[in-house]
């Protein structure tokens, strides 16, 4: 299901034809449709078949107690790419559904921009296992700051009912 | 370390005395500088020993693909009220840090406003172990859509170096 | 330290007349047909609807380099106790399958015993979220220990094929 | 399906001279005195500055109800791994701890042999956060089955006070 290519920013963009520009479509599109993504600053960068990249800039508005970036800005991005992640391998016509996450977080937030990059680890017919990390950047420099591991349920592509669960 | 009360809703407010105040003025004071929480519209509603309640209202700006409020928004408060609980227990002087939490997505973010409820699981001289449930509410009715277990290390209360890690 | 005991103990045995016990016998049956659990000395101590006790006494076969009991072998019964939460409310037919879970040591595992409680903290139709304490117990007392929030899914009864995967 | 061998493999062994040994006696000598380890037939097949692999051949004693390997022996040896690991790399005196875990379980236990490889991802002063992925073996090819995000904590060499906690 998941190629397993790793060295994964040579497949972004349009360069694998028309099978790449499809499930790149889809995983924007809905990226484009999240307005909590846009609130926090996010942008998708790149989309890749299993792997995908967001990133925001630094803005005090985002901050905690102690200047840095608060873990569950970071997180967003984290979760969102995991989804999106598991999105572009995902059978067609399948929307994603994170069922969890686990956030280890490896030091503060300080940075011109966060970026968290995401991977398929394992995509089963109905569940996929992703795995991000995210960086903070300065002065061209990436540090690791957080990584997750998280667990996405494929379903319908008919949102739930707002009054269903899982 | 952590008095183990449960029925705490009984606790929040100042019938306690002045030990109460300090801790109940020390997790305010820090919430109230933490401009994220005021981005994503939340407010602390409740502080006990040991337990903290954040709330939000729903807002189209928080919301992902599905018109849901976006897990991202629900776990950030879940971290900053399991932050907050081991901080009204942690030694005078010491701030606290999220080393790691996990998070269950159970239901859709679908409600007219969101409250996280953490309290402390265990609270040793260094880690504090917190849980949080997060609830939807709706025409006054609250439904469990998530549920957070995570650890909280005790620090100097200096802020740390933007450069260093935990 | 102190008991923890929760009232769902109560349900346990076959008050509750024949669905109770079918349900009971499934996951009893199940548990009987666990090699590893008679490796490591452990025994369902009750079933109710939703929730699981397994139980092992203190073996020095099952220690780490200290002397207490491995986290492995703690997590081993939580985890049976989580799967088996959900198979004691899961539809007729189905297995279970672990797909996740987390845990956080509280305390060494000194004790004389050791025992996991399970219950289903909320049950999809595909997805059970699942948590578990493990209590060490010493001169009667109980101490918790460690604590587990698990993902388990709902399958065919007929076991994958060795080559499959979720 | 395919080896992910991974590079530091290479580093096992006393070639990198004294400090090498110095560890890696540390670590060797830890696990031996871990007798849950020698109850589920784990022996620990390599030691690097930073990564362990420990290995358990398959045994009907370690299975569950349908034949393959239970989570919690994998887990187990993931979980020591990942400890191992950190101890590797821990100041000298120093012992470890597993602050917590989470595992996603990716595909059955079914194999001639199962292997542990964890790496640290972050060490800092107090904390180390470590990633294990366990893998079964059959007919010589190796299937990812298990993936962990551990915490780990340095500690005084002394070991805790049975009744004492983290």
């Amino acid at each position: 299901m998941t190629s397993g290519r790793l060295p994964w920013q040579a497949v972004s963009g349009g360069v694998l034809g028309e099978s790449v520009e499809a499930f790149e479509k889809k995983v924007r599109d809905s990226f484009n449709r999240q307005p909590f993504m846009s609130t926090i600053g996010a942008e998708m960068i790149s989309v890749g078949s299993g792997r995908v990249e967001i990133r925001f800039p630094f803005s005090s508005k985002l901050t905690q107690q102690n200047g840095f970036v608060h873990a569950g800005a970071v997180t967003s991005i984290m979760d969102s790419a995991c989804g999106y992640a598991a999105l572009s391998v995902a059978p067609e016509g399948a929307d994603v559904l994170s069922v969890e996450f686990k956030v280890n977080l490896l030091a503060p937030g300080a940075g011109e921009s966060f970026v968290a990059r995401a991977s398929v680890k394992r995509a089963g017919k109905r569940l996929a296992v992703c795995a991000a990390d995210a960086f903070a950047v300065r002065a061209g420099e990436e540090k690791l700051i957080a990584t997750m591991l998280a667990t996405i349920m494929n379903m319908d592509s008919n949102p739930p009912d707002p009054g269903s669960g899982s």
